[in-house]
């Protein structure tokens, strides 16, 4: 058995050893006969041959009449040729030239007379005649082998005659979901319950590299049925993904079962996520086992099976789209992995800025989000903040140029406002991070965003936002924009259970807190808070654990992972939990005066000011509009 | 009635016009329900908020066992921690977090001992946890209006428990074909015949653009029948195409249906091809009528019709891809219209050179062949040979880059070379341009080509091509490559109904001669011929009837349109036409230094040496291969 325990193979060694043994052991791509009416966007397997010539008569090209060109020659504005008419034939655009015939006047040079016609110019023999052939020789080759019909060759092709064409199959990709926790879709899950929608994730995006995928169901952790759905997948299809189980756990069994229906080349790949991979097959069909976490999977597919299936395709691999771009933020990469890092992207003063996504391998929603993915190679140890570095683009750069770059305090206005943004332009995008107040103030100042949003509180003054900007701005250089006033307060599960009334009661026994990040406005809120209560935070239990979204401390609490924690109510009021308010802070926008006459910021101040905005926020709650939009001060 | 005739309005004037006249009658998105599944490549219709989180409870990350991370408090290496069987449970992967903990520590680093386990490390709480929401929290915005979604979007949305979406409308397009002269596609029409294939091509265009196309049944030359065909489908349909009959002439009926059942904003256009275009509409459904020549047809349809599908479709209009190119031809226009040239483009020396195709509206392999599309604004002559003009892409640069430009005198074995080439590399192609021999070394002079077709007779020495190449290439820089000799003679119909056994033949009453255009190494062979035989060709009918291509001569001999022509035995065979052989000739390729060493060059000398190439030209017939690919000569 050429079986291997997750060994640690480069990606690039993996890929070229997996495809080259499964050419040897027969893969090869197959044709099938389609009609040319379906085949846009297939690829031919063959030369295609013209059948008939196009025209395939030789056809009057004008209204007008058909002759003889040589009965007019002589006629001149002077001396005009008189036809009988026997001796011409009326003909419209597209008749077959008649018998006998070698040219067309048009119309329009026909002056109608007793008897006949007049003419006062002579004709060229084949004037306003499409000859057969014109267009296309019967025989000649329309299209040559691997190429991508398109629309207007479709219409040549049938003009040829040619209403069948061979084209290259689609691979058929079998896609086999197993473990025992998976279940279909639902928006009722129970807990322990895994919705299986990697499957989903895997079609769409085969069916973009031109293949056909099928789904099977839902195979239990158990390796008789999984080695006998393999069995059946592969009499079905060209190749095959085995997904989940590919670890070496307890209820892996991919591995093995790959391993005795055909053999492993493979397993355990040099790149993260998606080092539990399987590279197996069966003759000339790939097995792939991938691993059960969907950024992984993604990666193993693009990685692995785009590939086998272009090649099944006999299409051509896109080249990669890279740029350059500067890291908003470090990434700490090991040594041991070729490490694949998604990014947010956007053009802030002509520099393109890369910002690290969640790299979790179970954070599907880093790759909706990612406009990039940057690759840390084996034997690198990341890249540093501010380092220029390839970016992988997965938009294309034109559209990352209307993308707002928004940063600093979270709140679920800022979706809003995106929202609203393409609902009225269509042509612009906004992306944010959040990373709390102090954050975006300092992205500003390095930079790399077109707006900040923060609420930072000075104990000294009780003001909001300015102390902090002329410490950070001391030239300045922003402005600091009016967006809301919002309610802060502790969010606690609907009914109180834990009789939580305020501050104070943070270090009771068996309270547990979730915190927000340090650096966020919340986070300095709060730390001010407990000050002014005299409160020892270390006796807060919970007061390091960070999330770094109003939503994400609201959702724990739903779900009676912590108590209580710090946000606004518009959290509160989207899970439903109770709300004890405690201040109402201003929430303002910081844009530096590189970004202010860019149409993206421009547009949101419009935004800002609009009435679809202030309805948005009153269906959220918490929120106070005075005049958003407005220049609060300009530093 | 608004009904104008034939008017000459400016395209952007007439785009914008109709778009805005449209939308105040009323057209608007509309949009559906569809299954995520499905979704793949729609656009939403508005914002979509996650229902549950994801995960939707607190996951164990590992395979290990779960606790309350208290009591690992204290644990190091020379001091571990003993717990017993009811302090800890033991998980896998994705369960649940059991019930009072709030750790995970990995199977690795747990020591199982009598009556437990020991623990060398302490837990942080909360570590190994996938915590609720860790990926999405229910309620935030996962994707805004107007947004493709992609195929990880879709797993976002099943993971957060959107099982349905709101997209917008495909909008759906009817097609109505109309002509007496019109059938549906076949292999074997009769003379007079127009096969129907307009409906395919705007059909894969139209869903390229993200519409559905619906084509009805073809209708006759009949105006109550074309406006009842008009009124059903506008009952079907968010919009109209009516095709053929735009024009102005004895049977073109559109006009005057569009205008009778609805309304006409604009008959006529500024633009060439394509000015026969009927910018109808009926409330807020456009009808266009679109001109029945493929070529105008396509024009219309990318410039009229896109910009309003894509407004249905809540889609951006992709921005043309343009780059600016060098004209290897000049480009006649006319003031009066914005014309639409079909270009042939390839990397020569670095620069993007550009070659303009057919111009013939009737065409339709113009568009399959063309790499992209010159617009000569209105007001504006056109363009000399070298001048730099901006041209926009069919095809991306990468590709352009990769693509053999071959110039010259015609033989259909360039086709098969193209074939062989693209079966071999799959990554390469070849375009190649029919510009006989002398326009070949020409071009290559201007550096213009990567390779021409030459076969071009000294009288004087009785050798090929070397006397030209020293002529145009005094100090040199080209080589010339052997490629095949090849048999030219008379071409003439089958059974020889006119008994032609020679040059001298040709001068004989009722003999239709076609020839080649001057320039071309045939054209060249025939006129020395005739001086040998002492023959005025002046004398010859149809010596001034002038075809670009073996292939095309033999077309218009098999069709009775001539009677001979002087042409190469693979012509003759491919329209089983009798063939008096007259001479060998050597076919050879001219290779300028410039391109000698590009892949392209190099995989081209790689097919001519091939044992594939011999048997396809043994297939075609008429050639003699020596060592196709080697250096005859370096000049």
């Amino acid at each position: 058995m050429a079986f291997q325990y997750l060994t640690n193979i480069p990606l690039e060694k993996a890929k070229k050893e997996y495809l080259k043994l499964l050419k040897a052991n027969g893969m090869t791509p197959s044709t099938e006969k389609i009609k040319v009416y379906d085949a846009a966007g297939r690829i031919t397997a063959g030369p295609v041959y013209a059948l008939i010539s196009a025209p395939h008569y030789n056809a009057c090209a004008m209204d007008g009449i058909a002759l003889k060109a040589g009965l007019t020659f002589g006629a001149t504005e002077t001396t005009p040729v008189f036809l009988t008419a026997e001796q011409y034939v009326p003909v419209d655009t597209g008749d077959p030239l008649p018998q006998g015939c070698d040219a067309v006047i048009m119309i329009e040079d026909v002056i109608a007379t007793e008897g006949g016609i007049r003419l006062f110019q002579a004709a060229t023999p084949w004037q306003h005649i499409r000859q057969i052939g014109e267009d296309i020789c019967a025989g000649e080759m329309l299209l040559p082998s691997y190429t991508e019909i398109t629309p207007s060759s479709i219409g040549a092709m049938i003009a040829a005659g040619v209403l069948e064409v061979e084209v290259t199959k689609k691979p058929v990709v079998g896609i086999i979901p197993t473990g025992d926790e998976i279940i279909l879709p639902t928006t009722n899950p129970q807990e322990g319950d895994i919705l299986e929608f990697n499957s989903a994730i895997f079609s769409s995006m085969l069916r973009l590299w031109g293949a056909e995928p099928v789904t099977f169901p839902i195979v239990k952790d158990n390796l008789e049925q999984i080695k006998q759905a393999i069995r059946d997948a592969l009499a079905e299809c060209d190749l095959l993904i085995v997904n989940a189980g590919s670890s070496a756990g307890r209820e892996d069994y991919s591995a093995q079962a790959i391993s005795e229906v055909g053999q492993v080349l493979y397993h355990g790949l040099a790149i993260k996520p998606g080092k539990p991979a399987i590279l197996g097959y069966s003759g000339g069909k790939a097995i792939l086992g991938v691993p059960g976490y969907p950024v992984s999977g993604i990666i193993v597919i693009e990685e692995i099976l785009r590939p086998i299936v272009e090649y099944l395709g006999n299409r051509l691999t896109a080249e990669k789209l890279c740029e350059e771009a500067v890291l908003s933020k470090a990434i700490v990469s090991t040594l041991k992995y070729r490490e694949f890092v998604r990014v947010r992207m956007g053009y802030v003063q002509g520099r393109l800025i890369a910002s690290p996504l969640n790299r979790g391998s179970g954070v599907v929603s880093s790759f909706m989000k990612a406009d990039g993915i940057v690759e840390v190679p084996q034997g690198v140890e990341g890249y540093e903040s501010g380092a220029t570095v390839k970016v992988h683009l997965l938009r294309p750069t034109q559209e990352l140029r209307r993308n707002l770059v928004a940063t600093g305090s979270h709140d679920p206005l800022l979706d809003e406002i995106s929202d609203l943004m393409r609902r009225t332009w269509g042509d612009i995008s906004m992306s944010s991070s959040h990373v709390g107040s102090m954050g975006g103030i300092m992205a500003i100042r390095r930079g790399e965003a077109h707006v900040a949003g923060t609420h930072l509180l000075d104990e000294k003054t009780g003001q909001y936002n300015t102390a902090f900007i002329k410490k950070y701005f001391p030239s300045g250089g922003v402005r600091l924009v009016e967006c809301v006033n919002r309610t802060q307060g502790l969010m606690i599960r609907k009914g109180n259970p834990k009789n939580i009334l305020g501050i104070k009661d943070l270090t009771k026994e068996g309270i547990r807190y979730i915190n927000r990040q340090k650096g966020s406005g919340t986070r300095v809120l709060c730390d001010y808070l407990c000050r002014q209560e005299g409160i020892d935070t270390s006796k807060i239990y919970g007061y390091n654990r960070e999330e770094f979204t109003h939503t994400a401390v609201a959702a724990l609490i739903a779900s009676d992972t912590a108590d209580v924690g710090l946000g606004i109510y518009s959290a509160a009021k989207l899970y439903d939990l109770d709300f004890v308010p405690i201040c109402e802070e201003q929430y303002d926008l910081l844009i530096p005066d590189y970004a202010w006459d860019t149409t993206m910021v421009q547009r949101l101040l419009q935004v800002l000011k609009s009435e679809s905005f202030r309805q948005r926020l009153e269906a959220l709650g918490g929120y106070t509009l005075k005049n958003p939009g407005t220049v609060r001060e300009r530093f």
